[in-house]
């Protein structure tokens, strides 16, 4: 985060002393007399850097050492199509819980390689809730139950994950992974691209428990087969190293921020901050149901939408910038990911004031 | 390339003044109080930037209008797969020449999904020629020929494209795509990862003729699917966006040497003269046949292999870094890509002369 407030969804605000970092040596890391952008992914150097980075993470999130960790390419989107070609493992069903636009493009991709289960969706009321657990439809026959712990575009977020014991347990945590402690034995795989709480677009991680590898259709690609990945240590080809050092550099900022724990706490005020304030607004309005408001992409609307476009300029003349909503939804959303700082939170919450005031 | 010299195959060193550009706007690109890493790929700076990025490679390799230029996540061995994927089109056969470890990769993947006819290969001589065109033994129903213009472990690169008029011509140039003048319409589609030439890990170009486009098998995922990223221009997920921007500056670096004709023949002088300096040698020693010789990857021996530590350590001593041969073929190889001045060429022949004389 430099100058400007910054609440984009993705990519997303660094903490400024990962981006300092960043450029003191630029040119020069670990007094090589070369930019890490320009040595060997296999170079000891690099793999050392990049070791560290998946034991900070593994320190982070407590994850058991029967789950390997993998730093891959091709963001979330990718993940929808190797989770059904990885996890099927000779069954010709999934379930998944409909929540959202990335559980609907999820489930729409994984149609193309399995049956697919849709658990229970949220659909018809335009993804202002969750289904409650007593409604789902469970497959027993399931290979995996699939879900979107937040949903960046509509804005709700699961207050914890569902209690599935049955099947493996599969999450796109591409919006909240480290912004709030979970426990990973609850998991068969988490996959998140990096770009919001991790680090920069590029690079994407996966959590996967060990016993899940080794059986992935026929049909998959080299590139999108977890077990060569894991097998390789996520050296199979070039890795993104740039992306994959900054995810490096901002464990190590959340590490000295005190990490999950102290993060998550720090996040759960900042949305129940601008929360309470939208909710006591008369020109502000936010639709998802209490329970499962997303404590990282807050979605709001102005009640006059005419005044939208003076709000989007009034606010990044006020040095508050990305606040303007996803394109298929419209309206505004102020992300509030780690690196968004209290402080932010406050000084949107400061112009929204006065923007309501003389509107 | 910083303050060594940098002979790395890839990763590999960058203009120095692409790195200082990107060290200076790190914290603040184009006053928007932000870094480019954290704005969004679709704000419309970003989009700015990736379409004059497009534009300039469109400019310097002379790219028609029916070719569409995409801007990728996942390296070569993804277009391992993404070319059977989608070129197909309803034929079960292609065509692959075998000259290197990158073309043995290709092939194999490609039998994954249609048969694979082997039209010529150098296996059985260690890859150190390329097997003339009077050998190759050519299906007529090939879907594509296939082939990989520079093969960075091997050390051996086509002088000129083959001459393939019945069938679209495939071609891999991860390791030398812009070190030279190419006829582009003489191929159906090239692809290269970026961290030789064109940038850093983490961006693939594609360039496809469009004809060849909207035919991909049904398995196909979605971020495998060249059509959906042609009609998304590159903007199908959350793309790249530090790696893209990194090509950016490359391309105008570029530009300013005089674009692709100027530094094809610094790049033939800089292989010229190492190549003469190993002929001449006693210590070192090329094998590729002459006519084959990569101008990027010069890959050699010392004739007495107890050396090989000492002459790593005293060039990295020296300020000469990435010597290293690859893991498969062992020995030594300097990468000589567009950023690697005749300077460090120079500077590299006066240390291994030295060493030479000193052995």
């Amino acid at each position: 985060m430099t100058s400007a407030y910054n609440f984009n969804a993705g990519p997303a605000g660094l903490p400024e002393s990962v981006l300092q970092q960043a450029k003191a040596e630029l040119l020069d890391w670990q007094n090589l007399g070369a930019s890490l952008m320009e040595i060997s992914h296999r170079s000891s150097e690099f793999m050392a850097m990049a070791r560290e980075t998946e034991q900070d993470l593994r320190e982070l999130l407590n994850i058991p050492d029967n789950y390997k960790i993998l730093f891959l390419q091709g963001g979330g989107r990718s993940q929808f199509s190797m989770v059904p070609l990885n996890l099927l493992r000779g069954k010709t069903t999934a379930d998944y819980l409909d929540t959202g636009m990335w559980s609907s493009m999820a489930l729409k991709e994984a149609m193309r390689y399995t049956h697919v289960n849709i658990v229970a969706s949220s659909a018809d009321q335009q993804y202002r809730t969750i289904p409650k657990p007593s409604t789902w439809y469970k497959n027993p026959d399931a290979a995996y139950f699939h879900y979107v712990d937040n949903e960046t575009v509509n804005g709700n977020e699961c207050p914890t994950p569902p209690n599935i014991t049955d099947v493996p347990l599969v999450c796109d945590m591409s919006s909240n992974l480290l912004s709030r402690v979970i426990d990973i034995k609850k998991f068969g795989l988490i996959y998140a691209a990096a770009q919001k709480n991790i680090g920069i677009s590029g690079v994407t991680i996966v959590i996967v428990r060990e016993d899940l590898l080794g059986d992935a259709l026929p049909i998959t690609p080299m590139m999108f087969n977890y077990t060569l990945h894991a097998n390789a240590h996520s050296l199979l080809n070039t890795s993104p190293t740039f992306a994959w050092y900054i995810t490096g550099l901002v464990l190590k900022w959340l590490k000295e921020q005190g990490g999950v724990q102290s993060i998550e706490k720090i996040n759960a005020q900042k949305a129940k901050k601008l929360y309470g304030y939208l909710d006591n607004s008369s020109l502000y309005e936010n639709h998802i149901e209490p329970t499962y408001r997303s404590r990282m992409n807050v979605v709001f609307k102005l009640k006059d939408e005419n005044l939208n476009a003076s709000f989007l300029v009034e606010a990044k003349a006020a040095g508050l910038i990305g606040l303007k909503g996803h394109q298929f939804i419209g309206g505004m959303r102020a992300s509030l990911y780690n690196a968004v700082s209290a402080q932010a939170v406050d000084a949107l919450i400061a112009f929204m004031r006065e923007f309501e005031r003389k509107a």
